[in-house]
């Protein structure tokens, strides 16, 4: 298939610089853009392929300045970015779709499915489990007893569902992900120690995305919670009873320790680790390698470091940090010169 | 199932404080407790709750102490969350149990099992393998040629054993757990790397609970061990030739490197790394994002920080930390003044 | 089977220092060494068990030096490590190997694969997948459509590799591994987030070989790009667009954020980070748990620390780090006495 400016810009509500009847037929990096791909810019340290990219139309944002001639024609539009993801949707969603169910799949008498799912070879369906409409099941699923999976789900090759979670609609849990192992329950004895079983369970609503290789535990009572929209990278550790909330997003490798709540809209960045039984207000970042130690209860606060405090005072230590031989040095020589003054002095 | 306090208290050889008759049919957690429930309270973060919770009966510590009158029937016990652990444990011990050979799974006509058994659909029993009484294996999990599996053992859905390991008896790994992958060994040539193949395995003794997504690799030669009671969370890395003492206690996202030794009863806790070739001593404890980068060798020892060390020095400096940009402008400002003091007495 | 120590030198090209004769049928770690096996020293800190193994032959490094009488026959080389990766090369060529198509494998009409290669069992080959001779694909993979895989590669029990991506000649991937999972990519609008379709893909080039529970996600547009000869250890995060030098190593635990770009022959050790959209020159090492932030522009830079920095500048303010409480202190007293001195001099 082929578009031109003039139909991509008419989709997007963008304006055309250059030539409207310029054609594409592919989607490239701006930076090995050839002709007759798109090409998009929304990270600045991008802009400068603008001038040297072989791709044939770019998408920009509207206030994108240009210090000389360029040879593609632009399509300016808000925001380039979530234009693009717009773009790239239309262009999926239009791919051919897995449907049907496989015969090497295992169903269980008393599990039900809607209408066109895709449940692939040697994935399980347990008893009394429930998936809904358009839900895509890859081969080697685990989807235990009871457990509800809601409409137009994906859940890919190797997701591992323990009995009695639910899962929303429009979710997607990449490869190997596992939602309702035990959470980490161990009531300390005589030297050993004795497992608290754990009888709850995990919820995600609606609208979530989980990576590959994730751990979510299911809660010792109650539930462990992922809220609509949250957003999780891979390999990412989500402790029992841990609740985060709507829209919240957690990069790769973070882990959350048990019975912590996290609020809407948050960002914890990679490799952060927040202890357990903390509560963390909305709209709060956590900075990559952070260690938080504390609750965090105002809204929009930014931290950093190990153990995690105000942004932009730990940046400066930060720097400080480097200077530590230095510092230990004049310190040292200080100490000295102040003897000696001290002496002269008596 | 409806229970009496009554009958709970003689269970759990506590004393009762309210209504004797006083009935629950399910449990609750303190902080959303609900008529007919029984909850609990270990953590004194929770103790407040003792005053507003709905649920009719809550176990409490023998020595909580009560600022004003509350709802719920009491039953106090020497430890509640120990008590608690017994009241689940009963419960999950009631609940019906998996069991048969499904007839979509593979066992090789060398491999052997018990009595009682359940082995799940789309799972796999390589040669010579054999596995005890009353284990549980759920559907899609690999257990390779000559892997033996002790009585009683739960292997969750996705877990992968390599040849020759050993699992023992009454052990849980959870979902997509990795036992006797190849140790990370490379011999560095002329710019490439030549592997070195691990022809050692992986021994689990008695007792050993592990979390999902957890790699455990087996020995370059030799064992890997993980001993009788070890406990380990999610996601964490156990290289080659490691061996784990008894009852210790790993938390989420911590790995241990190749070869080092970690003693009994120790505590490492979430994301800490541990270097190869180390021996740590029985009962030591390890805080989160902790880097252990040199043997411990005290007993009991506790460490914090990256690189690890004393773990209340390194609290001290955690707080001096914070405080560095003042201290370099209060060094800045001591030289301004000592230097102008210098000149005035010359 | 038995080797004299005349044969193994033979084979490795060593000097024997004892009794070519001495006979050995298995192989030791030279700490547990017992008669008829053959041990290896190659990491000084294990020297002295020369003088206590019970091993019959240890193979060392042409240089070790002996400050008394031992009692096993001594094979000298070059390289004791190399040497002993190949005498185990050796010994595992030797071992039986898995062939052929399990029938409860899947494979799709449009799938094709070489000769001799295994397809074990509840393993899924999807529509155009292409793989090549002498594969061995372990029980419970998934190869998505369109997928090739190159001639000798492994792919363990449970590696999952979505579709359109790329698996080069002599790679070694294990369980539970996940290629090509979608990146971490999303709008942000008004309060939620709206997905980017990643369609690009993975590319393995040959000679690669990853641990266990590594995530490896396709690109937005283009690739990912593993190149040849890359060693992943466990639990990796590999983000979408990354590409990695040839002969580069990344040890467990260790993260990269997405298009990045990481040179030949680099060091990233365990837990450590690296921040996305940087470049790192060739033949860098960077220390355990680094947080790198910037780019790395110096071909064999050493970085260590959150945020990472020059490897012994790093270490020196590592070492004061731990005297801040003393530093405080001393700032203190130095004010204190400063103040005293000047007011005596007014």
């Amino acid at each position: 298939m082929e578009f031109t400016a003039q139909t991509i810009a008419d989709f997007l509500k963008g304006s055309i610089e250059g030539n409207p009847l310029e054609k594409v037929n592919n989607i490239s990096r701006i930076e090995e853009g050839t002709k007759g791909t798109l090409a998009f810019i929304a990270n600045p340290k991008y802009e400068k392929y603008i001038y040297t990219t072989g791709a044939s139309i770019v998408l920009v944002n509207k206030d994108l300045k240009l210090d000389k001639k360029i040879s593609p024609t632009l399509i300016r539009v808000e925001d380039a970015y979530q234009a693009f993801a717009s773009l790239l949707n239309l262009y999926t969603s239009q791919l051919p779709q897995k449907k049907g169910i496989d015969p090497n799949s295992y169903i269980s008498d008393t599990a039900s499915y809607g209408k066109d799912c895709y449940i692939g070879a040697f994935t399980f369906l347990g008893d009394h489990a429930t998936v809904g409409n358009n839900v895509k099941i890859y081969p080697q699923v685990y989807v235990g007893d009871n457990v509800a999976v809601g409409d137009n789900t994906i859940l890919y090759p190797g997701v591992k569902i323990y009995k009695d979670c639910v899962v929303g609609k429009n979710c997607i849990l990449h490869a190997s992900t596992v939602v309702g192992s035990d959470g980490f329950g161990f009531a300390p004895g005589e030297g050993t120690y004795q497992k608290i079983p754990q009888i709850g369970n995990v919820i995600i609503e609606d609208d979530v995305e989980t990576g590959s290789n994730v751990s979510i535990d299911r809660a010792t009572i109650g539930s462990t919670i992922l809220r609509k929209g949250t957003k999780l990278d891979n390999l990412i550790q989500i402790a029992h009873n841990v609740e985060i909330g709507e829209n919240t997003v957690v990069v790769a490798q973070a882990g959350i320790a048990g019975s912590t709540k996290i609020g809407k809209n948050c960002m914890i960045a990679a490799q952060a680790g927040i202890v357990g039984h903390l509560t963390i207000a909305d709209d709060v970042k956590i900075g990559a390698q952070s260690g938080v130690a504390n609750s965090l209860k105002n809204k929009g606060e930014i931290v950093l470091g190990s153990p995690a405090h105000n942004f932009s005072e730990t940046k400066r230590s930060m720097i400080i940090y480097k200077k530590l031989p230095e510092m230990y040095s004049r310190l040292n020589e200080l100490e000295k010169k102040l003897n000696e003054l001290r002496e002269n002095n008596t």
